[in-house]
């Protein structure tokens, strides 16, 4: 079955205290972004990187310094939202086949993981890495917090997989909304979610330490 | 007001695929519980180490062999049980005054949240660190799962502070039940839970990966 990605990378920075986006930041003396791309491109049949427009002039710099070549991916602007850089994405894909959906921002994930995401999605329609929340969780609500139960919650990674048909028809129906992932559009739309397990080191460049946490785990691995 | 403060040791290092306890690990060549108490005992007035009977010898070992002062911590038997372990602290400690009760495997943790945890439970009776959730969060129930607002929800971190003679009257009440943080207890005994704002970097050490990123975030402080 046809494999394609989307690597989405809309940040704009601010959380780093950086004024370099999230997905340029050098990992290890590698961008993440080239990171992320370079391990998608070596499972999936197609890569499509989206970018915000402001960044294309930055981004040809780096695909140049790093010998990434244009054949490995097909560039495409981002949107005002998640949702629509999702959607532009989409438009570069077709079926029949799947899709993974991934940040990127999580230069992390093992190729494992991806081609994991895949069969599952070859077998259930869908795959949504979760893992297990680990810390106690409180819920606030109207100025007031109690614990609600963890063991019954999971945190959400990416990539997320689909049947491209199915994910594109989801996003149809919900362009103007907001949602934090793909697994809640295609939900939105009346699919079922088929949750996979995720990786404890999958994490996201959102903060500095992260960026610290991250060249340390590939040190080690 | 007296601060006085708990450290909590009570894992046997199953998650980390090692013979060692976590709290145990050699963290940049000094053992996670060492940080901790050293922590805790630069700001607070006495400081109670819970650890089980079994790991006393060990311990002596490294308290000599890192030079720790006995007259620096008072050594109590946990139990069966966090709550068990925690009512065993909680018995050397005497109010008026406040109590923080922290994990031995969170050695991240900054003096500045300790000294503020402390602070707020003197204004407000008590201080429980969380951090915002950065992923989506699911919920699973029967076999599904759903989305909810992350916006919501919080992840529970420790020291969690309180006033002495309430913590303990809560624990009293409880003594038989599980619980995941002694927030969860207080709260559960009619208290009203303060939040305050946790860190980022103040993980727990529960994978091998944490022991990887919190060298990496030593050696980057």
């Amino acid at each position: 079955m046809k494999k394609s990605a989307i690597i989405v990378a809309g940040g704009s920075g601010v959380r780093m205290g950086s004024d370099v986006p999230k997905q340029f930041l050098l990992l290890n003396d590698i961008p993440v972004v080239i990171r992320t791309l370079q391990l998608f491109h070596a499972v999936a049949d197609e890569v499509v990187l989206v970018l915000p427009q402001a960044h294309f002039d930055y981004w040809e710099q780096l695909r140049s310094q790093f010998n990434i070549n244009k054949s490995d991916y097909q560039l495409v602007a981002g949107g005002s939202s998640r949702t629509e850089s999702v959607i532009n994405g989409l438009e570069k894909v077709s079926g029949p086949g799947l899709v993974a959906i991934h940040d990127a921002v999580r230069p992390l994930v093992s190729k494992e993981l991806i081609v994991y995401a895949f069969e599952s999605a070859a077998k259930y329609g869908n795959a949504i890495p979760v893992i297990p929340v680990r810390e106690t969780l409180r819920k606030v609500e109207d100025g007031h917090s109690m614990v609600v139960d963890r063991e019954q919650h999971r945190l959400v990674q990416t990539p997320q997989c689909f049947d491209i048909e199915v994910i594109k028809n989801s996003y149809k129906q919900f362009s103007g909304s907001t949602f934090t992932d793909d697994a809640g559009v295609f939900e939105a739309a009346g699919n079922t979610v088929h949750l996979i397990e995720g990786e404890h080191s999958n994490i996201k460049i959102t903060f500095p330490a992260d960026l610290i946490f991250a060249s340390a785990w590939l040190n080690a691995r």
